[in-house]
């Protein structure tokens, strides 16, 4: 299997002096190919690890399954690279009999396309995927100060970043603060997908109760892999964009934005998000 | 046209406040369905706007358009949104007579798929494309002092990010650190894609002696769009991932990262970086 870091000479700049020639250790970014039943779904640049997680979260977010037992089988191709191993790069996922067939458009690698409608649509009701679960339902409360916290719990869990800087990261908390999982990769998607798939092959779908927490912006399509998940509360470091808050809004998903210190902005379903009173007042 | 920002009801929490309802801007965030000969070939999530850019430099980066005379024709299609009007989130490229029929596997919109060979590659062979043009060959010096001065420049000329804190962005500079071209949106690719379509089609290709600089990471893909597009000097504020270094290296890219403040790690090609002696001496 590939390795999650690879070392690269590199030329070091810095002010007045010199530069300096230094070994510097980089994140491995290699393709995985993705098929279900023997056909490429898409083919995804990640970071190796994780890859039978990535899968089943992907798989997940594209509605095909939502449990375990959804997943027959999933097994490495027998790829070999110019050296006769196996790349570890081709995972094919076969379904159980009892799931039915995915949407031809996802077979055919335009995830997005077939749901855009006749010549696009501007909303998400062609885009979006209804999630199975009903997380409007979900009754959890978590407080801010809980919150406040996550982004440093993320980035004290993150390994790879510590050595590369170059890792995007999820992570699976309890609205306790709690740390579920967390997953590092080169694609932001990717890391999402790795949790979700962890918690799907765990049995733990839906994550009602949780809250997913991201390492950068809150695109539309984070937000979709979420409310697939069954994820109440979705919190990122920066911004959302304005697609992933009418989608949150529609799915029932608490999007928290600009989660830095002790501040965040709450731009849909606020009410779980509870503030205790200052013990002092003016 | 949709529109590049929208405004949506937040509620602010910070410190020990009390929450504070408010009006936020997003930056927007739709589909664009990107069509050649009237068939899909992919559909990315982006921000409105330059949107002939996108595909041109999007078609670039593919290998299948290498100058402006290349496209025929490019249109938005006649989609409509639910009040009738045009959403402008698809748009039909044609090529012109002279130019080749692309690889099946881009119309199949599993772009890398066809590429990654039987079974998979853990290499850069069977992804990359190869460039048209022969950026090795490029004989550009960029001095230290004008690469430090671009992340300030390329933040500057963010006029979305201002208002919304969202947005990747990607800028075009000539070696003496001259501005050329800035593009913004919640991609980096599409950024990127914005900033080559725009010089295909001002008939600037190949980026000879040029300057790319990405506000985020350079992975393997925005490397490739580079190297596509002739770029010799692509330079990041992150880190770049080990298969960006190995393709820059090969494709003849000087990938400069972690550009911040007055330092930065050059992983390619650092001849073509100069450092002046400093003035005085101990």
């Amino acid at each position: 299997m590939g390795r999650v870091t690879s070392r690269h000479r590199v030329v070091r700049l810095g002010g007045d002096a010199p530069p300096v020639p230094r070994i510097d250790t980089l994140v491995a970014e290699e393709p995985l190919d993705i098929r279900l039943g023997g056909r490429t779904v898409t083919v995804t640049m990640r970071t190796p690890g994780d890859d039978f997680d990535l899968v089943a979260g992907f798989l997940a977010a594209e509605g095909v399954v939502g449990a375990a037992e959804d997943l027959a089988a999933m097994r490495y191709c027998a790829g070999t690279d110019d050296e006769g191993r196996n790349t570890y790069n081709v995972v094919d996922a076969a379904l159980a009999p009892h799931v039915p067939a995915p949407d031809p458009g996802l077979m055919r690698g335009v995830w997005t396309s077939s749901a855009c409608g006749i010549c696009g649509s501007t909303g998400i009701d062609g885009l979006r995927r209804m999630s199975r679960f009903d997380v409007r339902a979900d009754e959890v409360r978590v407080d801010a100060e809980v919150l406040y916290a996550l982004p440093d719990r993320l980035r004290a869990a993150q390994k790879v970043f510590a050595s590369t800087g170059g890792l995007h990261a999820a992570g699976l908390f309890t609205a306790a603060g709690e740390m579920v999982c967390v997953r590092e990769d080169v694609g932001r998607h990717n890391a999402v997908d790795k949790v979700v798939g962890w918690a799907l092959r765990e049995g733990r779908l839906p994550l009602a109760g949780h809250v997913l927490m991201v390492s950068g912006r809150a695109s539309f399509e984070l937000t979709q892999k979420a409310a697939m998940a069954g994820v109440p509360v979705m919190a990122a470091v920066s911004a959302p964009s304005g697609l992933a808050v009418d989608l949150a809004a529609d799915a029932g998903v608490t999007l928290v934005g600009f989660l830095r210190g002790r501040s965040a902005n709450v731009y849909s379903l606020p009410d779980r998000i509870t503030v205790s009173e200052p013990a002092t007042t003016a």
